[in-house]
């Protein structure tokens, strides 16, 4: 039996209820329960917004998945998914005092799985889509902005790209390149599609999308409306075929893709001071020490075990402590730009160099940072 | 503001997240969540009973209204019951150690609130049903019991039959009565079916039903295909009428209906030495000195400020640590009998009179006796 699986027996669970009101002192169950609580409950009926004064609402987010893109570990089931999204809830509380709940829905089917959520939504203050497969993930997400009025998020997708963009940010300051630069985004997943939007929505506008079929082009129709409308506005040079055609020349890489796919003589082809991203877990597109010997100025990868993590920890629990604590409806591409802005300054320039573009995944000053841009953001909206 | 409203407007929620695993330790996080934590993940596809071992299935039980039917303030939203799910919640784990999630469903459809609930139930190791109006909760429940391989117990009913049946067993030990005791039970909701049916299981068979309209007759057509069984099997005398019909001659009246509906004269046509129930909330069907001097001799209610309360929360805790210890698949009813007789026998014969038939409500021997004679009961099973 492996380390991980002791650990896990040992906890048997990694989070927990704990109780807030001391209900066993004497006349406590009488206000926190009958006869008591029925005033709260009609308070809440007469106002439904009362429930986020009267109940842990506003402090409560669902963390739901339905086991199709587990990690990278892919379709693994409900169940099986369950032991990040535990994780998830324990990072949530512990970086950013959000009550997580960790649920996994028995459906593949969109919108089942949106409407079970939505049924709920009453229940929480946000909601953290987790490791859904791609397109069937961006129906969800969707459908469920319509449907709810309180924040969605699927981290796969904005996590990510926030703490890209954070990253980013910063070695293109090492570089001193800036957003002219020509991007190559190698996945074009749930990650892919929105590290591209989230790049655009900052002022970047010479993007390049790609999965292994090859360059994402806007004359061949793709599996998703989201994808044909990135099509339309990627690819600038009309660029057709696979990594080794799409790499040459470009000033950035950006993997979120497979491992090892990203060949030291591609790197050699990229621009001068090139940055590489190689963010596939746990075996990056290219080793960084491969990627730095083939003449990258810049490396990250998704790992702790090499310099310039990209972790989502960076992200979700402040952007989700920022919304909650604003009482947001909605998590917009402005909220995440201000969490990538609010991370990338905790590098401050004294700081910065091409091994640390990015704070610590532990760094208890992130989820703060980010809290405190998010409300702002959100409270500008 | 009322004082309970101000006590949860500084609770901010009754229950919180507690975090088990000591994520931020030195290289726990590689263990908790990536990359070490794809082993459970695997662990359990490969095997999804797993779930019970690697994540806090085990101990996690659902806790789902759709707010139909709270407390006595009927249809108030879904939102607006959830400061008593809540509470509910924090006395699952003060009395039992049980991780309730307190959830609301936005839907009054049987249907879709069983189909929602089971496609979350990979999540839970249990569900508890609650405050759902009759007879739609009936449907949901004999649905859930179908769709899922976890006890589903719906705590009106089950929990109410369970406590009442073990204050009936030591009043009947008081007065030196029997299971031929006549049985009037006033209010054929939820809990008056699910007390006559507990009842009946536990030897009792002369049961009358009745409610508002007057007792619940075999000849005619009844509400739900659950209360046309009862109608077959009570009523032995073929009583036809009212209350004031229904009580002449009765040994014990068990009521879950309505303030103020049993008179004083009606107690005085009870049988001799009669016991009365009154356990509607806040105001029972009768003020027990108003039973006492017309002549009931053992009176209980649904209070904490009178001797004898009649509270759910003796049995609800203990019924789930008990089951989810033993890993139940179901709550039968020899388990829910098993839990009367456990707490009926915590009340020793020294101790036993008309004003202590069953032991306090915070008394914290209860959950522990229950959950034993429910996980041993279970286990029989």
């Amino acid at each position: 039996m492996t380390e991980a699986i002791k650990q896990h027996e040992q906890w048997r669970g990694k989070i927990e209820i704990a109780v807030r009101a001391d209900i066993l002192a004497p006349g406590a169950l009488a206000v926190a329960y009958t006869p008591g609580v029925a005033e709260p409950c009609l308070e809440i009926q007469k106002d439904v917004s009362r429930s986020f004064d009267l109940t842990r609402r506003w402090n409560t987010v669902a963390v739901v998945t339905d086991g199709t893109a587990v990690l990278g570990l892919g379709d693994i089931g409900p169940e099986a998914g369950m032991p990040v999204m535990e994780g998830k809830a324990a990072l949530f509380k512990a970086f950013a005092d959000v009550d997580a709940i960790p649920l996994c829905i028995r459906s593949k089917d969109a919108e089942e799985i949106a409407r079970t959520i939505a049924l709920l939504s009453g229940s929480f203050g946000g909601i953290n889509l987790e490791d859904i497969a791609a397109p069937r993930c961006f129906e969800i997400e969707a459908l469920l902005k319509e449907m709810c009025d309180i924040p969605i998020f699927h981290d796969d997708q904005h996590g990510t790209a926030v703490v890209t963009l954070a990253g980013l940010t910063n070695a293109l300051k090492v570089v001193g390149k800036d957003k002219s630069s020509k991007i190559l985004i190698s996945g074009a997943g749930a990650a892919g599609c929105a590290i591209a939007e989230l790049l655009f929505a900052d002022g970047f506008d010479d993007i390049t999308l790609m999965n292994s079929r090859g360059v994402i082009r806007a004359d061949e129709e793709q599996s998703s409306e989201r994808l044909n409308n990135l099509a339309k506005i990627t690819n600038k040079r009309d660029v057709k075929g696979g990594l080794d055609v799409a790499i040459v020349g470009m000033d950035v890489f950006i993997g979120v893709s497979a491992p090892n796919i990203l060949k030291p003589e591609m790197v050699a082809n990229m621009a001068k001071n090139a940055i590489v991203f190689a963010c596939a877990n746990p075996t990056p597109e290219i080793m960084p020490d491969l990627a730095k010997a083939a003449g990258a100025a810049v490396v990250a990868t998704g790992r702790s075990d090499f310099a310039n993590q990209i972790n989502n920890v960076a992200a979700f629990p402040g952007i989700f402590r920022g919304a909650l604590d604003a009482r947001a409806k909605d998590i917009t591409q402005q909220m995440n730009l201000a969490a990538a802005y609010a991370i990338a300054g905790l590098v401050t320039d004294e700081e910065l160099n091409a091994e640390y573009i990015i704070p610590n995944a532990l760094d208890m000053r992130v989820p703060k940072a980010v809290a405190v841009a998010v409300q702002t953001a959100a409270i500008k909206n």
